[in-house]
């Protein structure tokens, strides 16, 4: 157990160079935890130039990436360039066929071609680790993989996007708009230049896929998961939400039904007193609930180099132990079927803003809308008065079905005195 | 990987029953996630007429627990007993010996015997599994010791136990004073008959000792930890917490400071907006700041049934996929020596809250006792005025040595004019 476990590592960027430097500042720790030295000593990227702020003397360079997959010497390898396609799957796909273990970060990878690579791991033998791929630095995969194995999963959740987060906390804490905080977070680093992958969900419903997989045992059908961002979400829906006692969070949820699963990333209202609504700034965090365990929560940073490289070090420790589990947690002849539930099917309780104009009988007119979807209020607010002019008025319903919600929703925006299109944001008791 | 794993059970109460229990509930996904079925074959308790809701029909009995050590056709043994020496510790001593894995969920044992318990399986080769022993259901120890494994650990902290968690947080919620709740939690079975264990801290000092001893490397002594309990908090304290923006929790807290490692369990205020103070009830929380990933927070239950089984069967599966760790994350030549340093050199914020007569002179007099002892103040608060009778005055102090203050407190105390001894909650900024 004292010969080094010797890597490639493919990519140098944010997270490739974290890796390298924790691997470095660390080495004495890691050696111990791992039992023996672990050592890169091939890398490979795009520019051979560039500075990365860590010393390349003495490794091996490759200007291609997927020589990783079967240069001479090497144990293990690294993939932290990204993408689902191209170079990093060539390469995860050929390390794993010649039975070379491989550590990624990479969720767009796993959350595409989770069904494929789990068969392909299971022909090979060889171990696919990605702990960093979902919520950066905490140890998630982990604690749903092992920690929690002996529970019949039936919920998954969390705050997956720190960019989202950061961006609807600062909303909430500062009164701002949407495309104020954006831009401010964009000059800071939280979001990117091309900000859609996080704003829009997308980067969530990666994750959410992941974690859905190792809950249910069950890799999730991309198109299958209902996406929102939260570009809509506006600064007063914000506001009201904390009247109701309420913070909204872009959330992933997946959870076991009688008929299926279900899977959606959208914004939430959530008590202020759920552990979630506690989880501000760039944080991630993650919920699971077991039949066994009850709720366990877990946060930390979900993104950077330090946290990421915590996660992706932590996997080339277990490699270093020889400690390895199922891509899905079991092998995949055993894995759950049951179908991907439609958005419409959906249950849960809504919070709609309406923004109509001031006069007798709106109130009338919307509460009739919602008695013909056979929808039932819990309660109602109307802000201000301005006669003739557009006020906004809040209504949040008892439990309904979605189909019933849409339905609502179309003859709603159809009224003459309702004069923006509603605001629907999904309440969960989480 | 197709044959099963065997196991004799040792205990047979809240915890063994329900590990059999959950084996049995979730038989199909535990051995699709363990990769070979998990099958409890021996048990062993005191009394055998007993009727403890699950059958023992068809499994072998021993009236002596240690018999499981060697009996044969075991591949493992659980140990869920309890207590640090007796059969529990003879049982576990014995099957290590022999080569036979052993989970156990007795933090008695491993926070009295861990350096012994270290070097008895790296003599052996047996692995020594203890998840269960710390926060019930979460996965504390899996995080620390794998999740988190490339860190450098600065500390680790927590909420461990619920019994104390459910007295503080009722005691504020319902502005009630200990004693009451304490008879309440009793009659719940929240709390034991005999409390002491759980409301003196010596619980969360066995569960600290071993938190201490994953994040740095180093079986904390039992004899050098600081404990204290919660008898002395009073609802008068916990409501002036409030007004501070503080909530009181009984914290276990180690930390790594230049010349050594502090552990110490004691009451604590911490700021509303920390994790740990939305963590209540029974609730426990584990959280670790490493040098990588920053502050990582887990919570959930931390006992009963259901949580407890969860973390021994998880333990159990990883047995069978043949995941292992060394028992303090790294063998024990490695380990640190840096000295446990005393409660006296403990650096920190505290309130101070003195029943003093309301006459002139006395703020003069308390503050003249601070500033002979060095300790600046961050602020006062004078509760009522009732000129002649003892009215509440609360201290905020500035970061002092807990020497200084042992030192003010003797002093406070002694002052004619404070009629009660004075009350000290160190403040935390976790
Ligand atoms: N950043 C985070 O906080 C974070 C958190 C969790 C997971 N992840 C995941 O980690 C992965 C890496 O993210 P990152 O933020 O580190 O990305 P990044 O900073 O953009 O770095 C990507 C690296 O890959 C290299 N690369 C790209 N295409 C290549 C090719 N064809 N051949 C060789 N090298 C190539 C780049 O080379 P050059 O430097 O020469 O251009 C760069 O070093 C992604 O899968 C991401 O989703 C990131
Ligand atoms: N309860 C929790 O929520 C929890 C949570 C975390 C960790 N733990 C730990 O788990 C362990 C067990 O706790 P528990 O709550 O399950 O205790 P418990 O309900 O008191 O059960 C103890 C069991 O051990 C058996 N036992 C005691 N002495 C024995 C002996 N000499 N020979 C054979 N059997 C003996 C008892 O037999 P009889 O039934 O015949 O008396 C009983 O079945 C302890 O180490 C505890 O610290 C408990």
């Amino acid at each position: 157990m004292t010969s080094p476990l010797k890597l490639g590592v493919a990519g140098l960027g944010t997270v490739g160079a974290g890796v390298v430097s924790l691997l470095r500042a660390n080495a004495d720790l890691i050696t111990a935890r791992a039992g023996r030295p672990i050592e890169v000593v091939a890398v490979s990227a795009r520019d051979r130039g560039r500075d990365r702020g860590v010393s390349l003397d003495g490794l091996a360079w490759h200007d291609d990436p997927v020589e990783l997959a079967t240069a001479p010497g090497l144990d293990a390898v690294v993939e932290v360039m990204g993408g689902s396609e191209g170079p990093a799957r060539a390469l995860v796909e050929a390390s794993l066929a010649a039975g070379r273990p491989v550590v990624t970060a990479n969720k767009a990878l796993l959350a595409t071609h989770g069904v494929a690579l789990a068969r392909l791991v299971e022909k090979t033998g060889a171990t696919l680790a990605y702990e960093a791929a979902v919520a950066g630095g905490i140890p998630a995969i982990k604690a749903l993989r092992e920690g929690l194995a002996a529970n019949r999963i039936t919920r998954v959740a969390g705050i997956l996007n720190g960019t989202c987060n950061y961006i609807l906390t600062e909303m909430r804490v500062k009164g701002l708009p949407f495309a104020t905080v954006l831009k401010t977070a964009q000059e800071l680093g939280y979001a990117e230049a091309d900000p859609g992958f996080d704003i829009d969900g997308v980067d969530a419903a990666h994750k959410l896929a992941i974690l859905a997989a190792l809950a249910f045992g069950r890799p999730v059908d991309l198109d299958a998961l209902h996406i929102e961002g939260i570009r809509h979400v506006s600064a007063l829906d914000i506001a009201l939400a904390g009247e109701l006692g309420y913070r909204i969070k872009l959330l992933g949820i997946a959870s076991q039904e009688k008929g299926g699963v279900t899977a959606r990333v959208h914004p939430c209202m959530v008590p202020e007193a759920s552990p979630l609504a506690a989880v501000e700034g760039v944080f991630n965090a993650v919920l699971a609930e077991g039949d066994a365990v009850g709720r366990v929560v877990l946060q930390g940073r979900g993104a950077g180099a330090g946290p990421t490289a915590s996660a992706v070090v932590a996997d080339i420790i277990d490699l270093a132990r020889g400690r390895t589990a199922p891509l899905w947690g079991a092998a995949s002849e055993t894995l759950d079927a049951s179908p991907a539930l439609p958005m419409a099917a959906h249950r849960g309780a809504y919070y709609l803003r309406l923004m109509v104009l001031d006069q007798p009988g709106v109130i009338a007119d919307v509460t009739a809308v919602l008695r013909d979807a056979r929808i039932s209020l819990e309660s109602m607010l109307q802000r201000g008065r301005a006669p003739g002019e557009a006020v906004p008025v809040v209504l949040v319903t008892h439990e309904c079905e979605e189909a019933q919600m849409s339905q609502a929703l179309t003859r709603l925006a159809g009224l003459p005195t309702v004069v923006e299109p509603p605001a629907m944001i999904r309440i969960e008791a989480l």
